[in-house]
């Protein structure tokens, strides 16, 4: 088979005490990464950090240099504690500056809804030098994206419309496709035809996870790769090694 | 308020290719994030990386400097994706050796369960030279601790029993006290008065986490610390901050 060249790739940034201390189970970085996966981005990273600058100007460096996309999610509302957007100026030595277009649109919005503006709501107009501005068509206040670095709401909703709004630009490699071999053979009396299966097929990742439904161990074979006929022929094999043990597989697309 | 020393303070590693392909939700960091905090070690970081041995090595050893305490869940089975016990051997730089009392536990185990012991199985006796054993009441085969990395599985309920056999072995800080004031009120009319209190009242983080319920929008304000009386001091000006604001604040403890 042939070698793609190596797809574009991305990391995911959570910021926030509330993921870390347990309070709030982050839902935003595998819904990112399922997205993402669609448009062939793979995932290479997923950081949970606190609301500290330092912390967050390290991290955003450090995975910015790494993959092609970066995303963040967190910490860009009207509060004491949302220190992002500051931190990611700081991150690329840049100013925080009012942006006058997210200005406007914040201050038509809360005349809309008959809130005051006042000064927390315009810091939320406080966009790094040079980010474009990546609309919000849930709450108004816009996330931005500056160089490769693309910074979403925490809130799932919110950060969910920012992705519909940023994601047609976004430049994608091949998608991945994937499929799922399910069965109840424990990972131990299969493990040796599975290794002899990734080594034979280094063009796709063959991954095993184990689970255990009413008390009965099975696994399920997850093949991923970008060519969809080889994906579907090692499914083919990786069934064929499991009705061979006894077993009745079951294949489902989409893993 | 005395400033209590730093608390130890802790970091958790995901292992696996399934998070961040967004196939399987991580639920076990924040599982660990929530009985860390409860026994005074506040995790610092949480990273999720794929089954890459050099990525596993960098990861471990740039946590394992910087926190107390590190925990690690994925990739500890017999597959030949499971990779996770010789990464951290070689971040060590120690051999990866059979280990004689997790090798007779998993021997008795699958005599008693009828299944054969093989070399795949008995892969998940190799354990790093000089780490001590985590007992795996569920399926037998050990995690391990080697300084202060402790090795988890990625199985939910395998990583929870894990814990319970290594928890008595940890020794936190001063519990995190927490409370939780939830109003319908909008971030951006409280947000100055919110952080008024942050800044008279530094001995507390006071956190702040919006929410929309029927189209109706409020936010839960967080307060934590480990000196118990001064987070009820502060949970009632939040309260009395939000009530001159108009509203009804509801004070739950607990976060």
């Amino acid at each position: 088979m042939s070698t793609p060249a190596s797809p574009p790739t991305a990391a995911i940034l959570v910021i926030g005490n509330e993921i870390l201390s347990g309070r709030t189970q982050d839902a935003n970085s595998g819904w990112l990464a399922a997205r993402l996966a669609e448009i062939g981005i793979p995932v290479r990273e997923i950081r949970v950090i606190p609301d500290n600058e330092a912390v967050i100007v390290e991290a955003v460096n450090a995975l910015r240099a790494q993959a092609r996309y970066v995303f963040t999610t967190g910490g860009i509302g009207p509060t004491h504690d949302d220190i992002t957007s500051a931190s990611i100026a700081a991150a690329f030595g840049v100013r925080l500056l009012r942006h006058p277009e997210a200005e406007r649109r914040l201050r038509a919005h809360y005349q809309a809804v008959g809130s005051a503006i006042n000064a927390a709501r315009l810091r939320m107009a406080e966009i790094p030098e040079g980010a474009t501005l990546i609309d919000n068509p849930v709450s108004v206040a816009p996330g931005f994206r500056l160089d490769n670095v693309h910074v979403l709401a925490g809130v799932p909703s919110i950060m969910r419309a920012m992705w519909d709004s940023l994601r047609p630009g976004l430049i994608g490699g091949p998608p991945v496709r994937s499929l799922s071999v399910t069965a109840f053979v424990r990972e131990g009396d299969m493990a040796a035809g599975l290794g002899a299966l990734q080594n034979a097929h280094p063009g796709v990742d063959i991954g095993s996870y184990p689970f255990m439904t009413d008390g009965r161990i099975g696994a399920s074979i997850v093949v991923r790769g970008t060519d969809e006929t080889l994906v579907a022929l090692v499914g083919d094999k990786v069934a064929d090694l499991l009705r061979a043990l006894g077993a009745d597989p079951e294949i489902t697309p989409g893993a």
